[in-house]
This record gives structure tokens, sequence and C-alpha cells, in this order.
């Protein structure tokens, strides 16, 4: 499916570069041809993890999956390990939106023991960005890193690397799959133009070389589990395409919802980032945002008072759903005296602030600690 | 201008990947748009050498060039030095065809003193090449680098690299190429499909790399001049469109003409093994191929005595005006003896692979020897 047609079908658009007007999660999962997570396969993943669902899956912000159901086939049969693979394209502060995945991935490292490689695509992002130079992409990845080993990664089964620094290692496997790829296909799946310059026509190559790294690395097939916000899948279908005709297991992918901005509508993107929040804000600029979120709230207290809120559209308590609030009971209280009009946006607010700040001050310790380990993760040529 | 183009208009076709018809050298200059050597060119040349001309120059098989003129007004004003820059796509193994340009460059390295980058271009050769795997091209290029060492390269001014091995060094600037070369232009320059693959599309911006490396290893504008044969030349026109947005000074190139085959028409090719006679082939292999070369001599011996040779038809007299037989006056008597009748083929063609078979001995043992010293010229990441 091309990009343009998720546009014209749905009204929506989703590609890896863009994500604009209102997703239809459901449509999408049509769309794209992915698997809806479902209740049997939430329980086959709580018994992995003591009988406790991870809260991203309970509360659905992971909710679809390619091929999550073999990889627990050969994993509760025969023990037969998988891999797991994500990164992040470095071209700014990294945001709490950007955490979500790696939080998960983390969930799954301890769960299923798994080898992490986790990508920094630096040269993806000096090609699509105009203004960005290879200085600052370089400058984005060592900061972005560090994020990345916040998350808690396990040092011994975790390797992360800039694609410019790894690039003698991913650089077969990537023009192996090259050679499998035609303009036609990429133009097809990324939507390319004649004026597409080209080596972001060739990057699908090197984002697809680590799903088989592993494999490589240990000389027999090891797949891989893809953990990423689903507007990344056009990637993993390519690799899935070509998996076989290279003698690979086909990536299998987990896939994220997007965590919205602070603003009404949109995703949280490091290049708005009024609505964003970095992992790097002071606590008061961090405060200053929340208590600028929309809310969809009415006009005045009094209003707000009478007519209660709008809990469906409000930023603030989408942040509650996803990260700030995981006993299901609370929740469920701060919605109704939200739609009561009990609860007025600025207390709630000044909750969720309180509770972003403690999340910031945490991540931000481990982010200073991991300066001083962060070698111990970074694999180079 | 489009491959197409040269096409349409010429009645023959120039490209990298492709020679095919009667090429016409004129025809070809003003097409691709580069400059003949003039008479005024070779006198500088000449001063360069004490007071002699390469053979390869006066027999004007190289014949045209892009900004040597320029290079050498910086090289005799104020000393400015530049490095040589050529290569080799390893998809079979070296004919002698191929040894020409590389024996062209030894004179240049003696001549100008000049450091040479030599790259074997793998990944290409992978790319464009249905049937042949990473495992071939590794092999070839393992084999080709013996014969370009052969050549007897300065060890301390020489780097040969595969670009897989390479990739490291060569990318952040292949994507910063890259980056300014849009689809469309790659398309016109190389007649690039729909159908062709990512990898092929992007790997102009490869090849283009190393054009710019010696400035960047010396961390100063140092130009390179690149000897290759002409149909090479589309990657250096892209090169040096994008130079000076990069900041580097634009490369400049010599051409050569197009070694024939041993058969009628046509470039030697390794992949015609019957017209090519391999830098390996034993001293048997290589006599059957010359005393087999088409000559467009006559029907029989005693036609020939009576209507005389057609040498310039004759592949094996090209044979004596590129590579073995420098002495003109003697060119001239076997010249006049070909077309008056008195001499024969097979007498002419023995004479030649006598020659071929000497060059082939020589070349074969310093072939040899350059097992010992490979190590000496190749870089890797």
């Amino acid at each position: 499916m091309a990009a343009e047609d998720g546009e014209v079908a749905a009204g929506f658009t989703v590609t890896p570069w863009e994500v604009s007007g209102k997703v239809d999660y459901d449509k999408l999962v049509r769309l794209f041809g992915t698997t809806p997570i479902d209740k049997k396969l939430l329980e086959r993943l709580k018994k992995h993890s003591n009988g406790t669902l991870h809260p991203f899956l309970k509360r659905k912000l992971f909710f679809s999956h390619r091929d999550l159901d073999v990889l627990l086939d050969g994993f509760e049969k025969n023990g037969e390990k998988f891999a797991l693979y994500t990164g992040r394209g470095p071209s700014g502060r990294t945001t709490i939106g950007h955490l979500i995945p790696w939080m998960f991935t983390k969930y799954l490292q301890d769960t299923f023991n798994a080898e992490l490689y986790f990508q920094l695509t630096d040269d993806e992002k000096f090609l699509i960005k105009d203004g960005l130079t290879i200085e600052d992409v370089i400058a984005f990845t060592q900061d972005n890193a560090l994020d990345v080993v916040a998350c808690g990664f396990d040092p011994k089964k975790t390797r992360i690397f800039a694609d410019t620094e790894y690039i003698k290692t991913l650089y077969k496997t990537a023009i192996s799959v090259a050679k499998k790829i035609t303009f036609s296909t990429a133009k097809a799946v990324f939507g390319f133009k004649n004026d597409s310059n080209i080596g972001i026509i060739f990057f699908p190559a090197i984002q697809a070389a680590p799903a088989f790294l592993p494999s490589i690395i240990e000389g027999k097939p090891v797949p891989v589990l893809i953990p990423c916000a689903i507007d990344q899948d056009p990637y993993w279908r390519i690799a899935r395409d070509v998996a076989p005709k290279l003698g690979f297991p086909k990536p299998a992918a987990i896939h994220s919802k997007f965590i919205p901005s602070l603003g009404s509508g949109g995703k949280m993107s490091a290049s708005i980032p009024e609505t964003s929040i970095f992992t790097t804000d002071s606590e008061d600029v961090a405060r200053k945002k929340v208590m600028n979120a929309f809310s969809g709230g009415q006009a005045t207290v009094a209003e707000q008072k009478k007519l209660g809120g709008n809990p469906e559209v409000c930023s603030a308590f989408q942040y509650f759903v996803f990260l700030f609030e995981n006993d299901d009971a609370k929740l469920g209280v701060l919605e109704s005296e939200c739609r009561s009009g009990r609860m007025v946006c600025g207390d709630c607010k000044k909750m969720l602030a309180d509770r972003v700040c403690k999340f910031l001050n945490e991540h931000q310790e481990r982010r200073e600690k991991a300066k001083d380990v962060i070698n111990d993760f970074m694999v180079r040529d």
C-alpha cells in the first residue's frame, strides 16, 4: 500500500516522515495490514511477566503487531530466542514521546531476556532534513543515546550504534537488501519523488539491515521483534518482503500509537517545542508546558464547574492514561471528577505537572549516570 | 546529457555500464562536453617527464580531459600538489585493457609525485550484476588488487581500498554528496529506470566520495586528477557539479579510449573471455587468442599477398599501436608491410603473440611478488 493511498482513503497521513490528521487506528491497522493485539495475545504476554500486564499494553498504547504470536510460539514451545530491534532518528532532543517505545523495549528485554539492537539513524536525519549538518546529527546522536541508556537496558545485552559509526557492519547487508528493492517499490511504499535525493532513496536498505544482524552475528536464524510507533511500519514491510529472499527470518513488530502533543491534536514532536516535553526540560519549563496544555475545557472556571470537562479531547488526560496514572480505579475517579466539573483544569494540570516533574527528575538522574557508562552500550566499527 | 541522448545522437552507446557500437571519439568529446588534449597540453606534459611523451599520450590513447590544464597551472606556478584517483569494478579477472589506465596512473604518480587513491567498487559490481554474490566480488577484488600492485605503484603514496572495507571512511562524504543529487539528476546522467535497484541508484555518491578524500585527509583543498576510460565520465560530471556545494575542488580527469577486443569491434571486456587477454592467461592461452584475433585480412594468404591488409580494422594492429610497438618508425614499417601484402596476418600475429607473452610473463612475475606486499597498499576501516 502506498503512503498516498492511506492518505486518500483515511483522511489522515501516516508515513515514516509525516503524521498528520486525526489518526483512526482501526482504519490504520486495516490499511497497513497489521494485526490488532487481541485478548488472547494479551493473556499470553501476561503469563510471561508474572501475571501482570505492562501498562502500555493494558492501556492499548501498544495495539498492533506483525507475527508476535509466531515469535511467542517458538519461544514457548522450543525456547527459541528472538532479539529486539528499535531505534531513533536523531533530529533533535528527546521527548517523553520518544521514550515510550524504549521503555516498552526495556520491558521486553527483561521479560524475554533478549539482546537489543538500537539504531540511531544519523544518516537518515541528515539526508531528510534540509537545514541539518552532519555535525548537528552527531551532536543529537550523542545526546539521544543518553536517554536510551537512561531507560535502564542491560549493557551486556544491548548494542547501541549510530549508522555512520557502524556502517561497515551494516553495509554488506544493506546492499544485499538494496539489490532486492527497485525504485518503483521504494517509491510506492515511501512516496519518494523524482526530487528525492539518492541517499534517502537508499536509506530503507540501511534501516532494514539491523533486522538481520542478530542472525548474522549469531550465525543462525534469530528473528527480531521491532517495538516502534506504527508510522515506522513501512520499513518493516520492505524488510519482511526481502527477508526470505536473503535467507533470514521475517522481522516481527509491535506497534504503538502516537503519544499526543500537549497542543490540540497531532503527535508529540520535537519540532514543536512548546507542546512537547523534552527529557532535559527543567522543572519550570516542563511545568509551564503542562499548565499551558490544551485541555478542551470550558472557557471559565464557572462554566467548567457547571458543564464539566472533556477528557477524550484533553491532552492532559491522555498523559494520565498513557504514562502517569497506572491505577485504573484512580483514573476512573479522575475521569468522572473531570466530566462532572468537580475537578477544574488548573488543578488537574497541576497534578499532572507534579508527576511529569517527578518522572523527569528520575529520568534526568539516570541520564546523568548514563554519561559514565555510555561506552558500555555503544558499538562502533 | 543523458546516456540516451548520446545513444540517439551518435549511433553508439557509452555509459559506465555499456559501451557498444562504433565509438566516434570526436563526437563523444562534444557529447560529453570534455576537452580534447591538444598539442599545447601535450607539450606541457612532455616538460614534466624529461622531454619525452608517454606512449599512451603520443598514440592518443589518452585523448580527452577536464581541467588538467587548471591542475598544471597550480602545480607549475605554486607547486600546488594534486592527488590521483582511479579504480576498478571487480566483476571478473583483470584484462590487459584494464591495465591501460593503471599503467598511465603509475606514470602520473611518478611524474607528479602524487598520492593515489585506488577504489575497488565491489559494492557496485554486486549491485549491478544479477548473478554475482558478495563472495564473488570479494574474490575478484582480492585478485584484481594484485594486478593493481603489479603496475608498480609507490606503497608509500598509494591507498587501495574496496568499498565494503572502507565504507566507514567513505560514508559521511557519500551521504553529503547524495543529499545534493536528486533521483531525476541521477536518472538523466546514468539512465536509471524505475526497476533499477535502490543500491545502484545511491552508488554514484559512493563513487564520488574518494574524489574528495584527499582534501578531507589532508585538511586542505587537494584536487584530484582521475585517469579513466571515457565511459566513466558521467560519474565525474556529478562529482564536479557537487564539489563546490560541499566546499571541495572540482575533480579533474584525463580520459582514455577503449582498448579494442581481439574480436571485430567492441572494447576488450572480461565478459567475453575468448577475445580478451587476461593478465593471468598462460602463454598458450594468450598465444591462441592472439592467433585467433580478428585482423580484417583477406580470405587466403595468396589474396593477402596480392591485395594487402587493412590495419585500420585489424585488432592486432591496434595492439601494436597502443601497447606493443612504441617505436614510430617500426610501427610505420609494420603498417606498410601489412598494406602492401608483404607481411601476412599469421606472421604479424606471431610477432604480436611473442610480445604479449613477454608482457604477460613480466606482469605475472610482478603479480606474484605483489602477494607479499599487498597489505602495504590496502587500507581498511
